[in-house]
């Protein structure tokens, strides 16, 4: 029996499948989108249509949500539609994990029934919990150390965006159906807010495919990569293209993209008056990137939903802000992951579960014929 | 690139467009009924069977509901899957409008996700707000001023039901394969009880199409139509054919129809007593008929849920009522609505917005081939 | 009109139709879970696959639960999905049975809209009272009295499992493609502990089916069969198999199956001191059945969710228990449920209404062409 593919972060993937999922996302986007046009009178052209994978049919994924959510959940829900299959989502109202049965028992029963998980709890541990004991593979939507859907959506979004930062490929004619997908130069990108799990998957991340990261965080450990976060990033040689400080200005030095977040999360609404107070100075804005020396042409990504505090009106809807084409790639890449990891079990992760309880085995093996 | 339609009343569209819409419901009934009957063991005959428009095909509608609903919701899921495709629900439980996220991002997030928006809201200027930002047609589904998918399950009810007030064209043979649906001759149709959204749609509504209205709702202007909806009425030439007045007894004066709603709608449970009052003699009964000299054979619509205090019993649940098949209309005509405006961008609505805020638009170009 | 099928207990059916039910289950999960793997990149292989029945395509089976679940609903909804169909999540949040509206319209709108309701009651008599006004068949999710769908997941787990209780039929050389479905031997099943629906649902049904059922339960009236139930029993003749006491190792003396679930149910929790000792010493462990004098190879049981009052560790987790096979089940044979009597109104209940309230069969005969 296979062993069971999960993905926690995106640490556990490969510089190479990491391109994959993102490319693979951009095609089933364009492969969807006249689907998903207004329908013309003339049925003759859909008929001509290209479906896109259909690896979900007849198939069911639980979204075990114990947050609130609007861009994950949506983006799950319509893209398990569009792979022919269902998302069953389950909040906090309908189950709440480890209260009334273990976490195990939860994801025995669930994994039984649907035929991937994705989960967004609280802490990470909970996660791991469910990947140890699920015999389908678990997707992490949202742990309070990684955020790994999120940072492909991001990457997707520069890669359309690349004649923004062109290579010597852009040049070259291309032949494909569609326009191919090209990756950015090598680009330096500033973080300048909280670090929480966008960020921790960027560290793990951008590195790794040739990019160099400039973060701005307050001086307070609590405002810093925790450690398990750290040493993956170490462990992946990640650090070496880092650059780490307190000052927004300096951060955004050469920036051709400036990423930030909320400073205030789900569940942290007590330490509002300490995080406003910390976080001074972090506003992105025109003037914080002109000062501190931002490229002429920087771009600006944020996760959503946002708060004014962090980022001014001028920047968030103005033409450097590609927040929108983010959100939407949300969408693309989960589908992207969905069709992958949890519909065909194709996706190379280097974490790993052994299938099913040994409790649970013998059903299965029994029914196959 | 084309705007984006958008049906926010009945006001939004013209006498045809009503009447095709009806119609249109009517014909996806017949169509779908076969489908939702018991499966028979021959399956020859159900492969024979015409399908019902797919122009929801892996589409996705996202119903924001900031209230509960039953009617409105089943008739919306229970349609979406019909026409191929999926409503995804979202309650105040899963996303609270302008809290967490002003109006304005969610509406341009969730446009982009979904390929229609069924909002049921408080303020009709939130309904307002998220069209004016949404990439794809926003359908009302209940505000503080309209509800036009009621009155549209009203109207397919007495039309199917024509047979009790005929016209010349009644006696006519039908050659179409389905007994053609026909529309009832000018009715006189009353209604009793409190200026609410469902009232101001017939007032829209109902004289463009030939009937008379007449209304009684107790003095206090708080019971009656407020301006923005009164200017509709009166800009469509509407309040000709209105009569207004505050004693339920001359209302249902030759009346074919008679309508009534709840006092006491979800957020006026303080004011109970005071309506109560307000309403006093307003009981729909057949006494009350009887004495203000509605016609012999007037029917009864109600749009539900029903408290015993506006309606007795008796004619609740007796002949003259349609209040269930009325219900049952709530679906067709909702899936009419989600086939021409969120499937196929058909209709015709005066309310139309240029597509998409400027920062979005460059992604939806960018990935068209 | 034939009139509508509604399953509210196991006694509603007769044993053939019990049988019938867990071997349409099987085969229903047999033909599914080649659908439910990781798809193959060889395309060819799936598409000579039998498909499932598609009795629910374009249909929408509503469920409505006054109460959580995991399991029940998970596996609705998911069983929905392969049959082609669509299962319409309810909760507390979303309707409130009663409350804002009666059941009976509540009944005859829903079921107007859905074609089929799976509802998770609180007092019996609400889903008697739906059964009563619903034009589509009504299925008892779980009751104060009754667990009809919990018993045939634990049927089929047993028969799946039967050669651990081989009869001679399973010596002969089958020829079949699926290794047929063989009953076991007459079994003797030991419940130990509360009184409540899924053991109600037990006594009315093993003993036609041939087996003995022990149970063990304390002397307190409350912990013991309710008047409704034990009539059913007596009227299908079930008392004479069945042996009841109040000492748990009596009862499990001779048991191949001991069967327990947990003693404090959903709004029992203020009399949880009360039932903790009066369930003291009713642990199903290895050293009470050793003592009580069972099977050598008994197997376990439960429903789940487990508290580890009710059973230890090393019974839950060990080679004894069946419980996360039992709980897959769940999933096949509410399928088996949802094809024969929600799809197809193709089984045999005792339990029949006529088939809608005369104000609302109107209009169903008027469309039906």
């Amino acid at each position: 029996m296979p062993s069971v593919p999960h993905l926690m972060t995106l640490a556990d993937l490969s510089p190479k499948e990491i391109s994959r999922v993102i490319r693979h996302a951009h095609v089933l986007k364009r492969v969807s989108q006249p689907w998903l046009a207004p329908q013309q009178r003339n049925s003759k052209l859909q008929a001509k249509l290209k479906m896109p994978s259909q690896s979900l049919f007849s198939k069911s994924v639980a979204l075990l949500f114990s947050k609130r959510s609007t861009r994950t959940r949506v983006s799950a829900e319509t893209a398990a539609v569009l792979l022919g299959g269902r998302a069953l989502f389950l909040g906090s109202e309908d189950i709440q994990l480890g209260v009334n049965e273990s976490v195990r028992d939860s994801a025995r029963v669930i994994g039984g029934m649907c035929q991937g998980i994705f989960a967004r709890v609280g802490d990470h541990s909970e996660i791991e919990e469910l990947a140890k004991h699920s015999p389908v593979p678990v997707l992490n939507a949202l742990s309070s150390l990684w955020h790994p859907t999120q940072i492909l959506a991001d990457l997707l979004t520069l890669y359309e965006h690349s004649h923004y930062w062109p290579t010597a490929a852009h040049q070259e004619p291309t032949s494909t159906k569609f326009a191919e997908l090209r990756a950015p130069r090598p680009l330096t990108v500033a973080y300048v807010g909280d670090s929480a799990n966008v960020l921790h998957d960027m560290l793990v991340t951008y590195p790794r495919l040739g990019h160099h990261l400039r973060v701005a965080s307050p001086e307070n450990p609590k405002y810093r990569a925790p450690e398990p976060v750290w040493n993956r990033v170490v462990e992946l040689g990640c650090d070496k293209k880092i650059w780490w400080g307190a000052d927004p200005k300096e951060a955004v030095k050469g920036a051709d993209v400036v990423v930030t977040d909320t400073w205030i999360s789900m569940g942290q609404e007590a330490e509002k008056e300490e995080r406003l107070k910390a976080f001074q100075g972090y506003q992105v804005t025109e003037q914080l990137c002109r000062e501190g020396g931002a490229h002429p042409d920087w771009k600006f990504l944020h996760c959503l939903p946002r708060k004014s505090q962090e980022v001014d009106d001028e920047v968030f809807y103005g033409p450097r802000s590609l927040v929108f084409p983010e959100a939407d790639n949300r969408k693309w890449t989960i589908m992207a992951l969905f069709d992958l990891l949890l519909g065909k079990w194709e996706l190379n992760t280097s974490y790993k579960t052994e299938n099913i309880d040994a409790v649970g085995r013998d059903t299965v093996s029994d029914v196959k014929s």
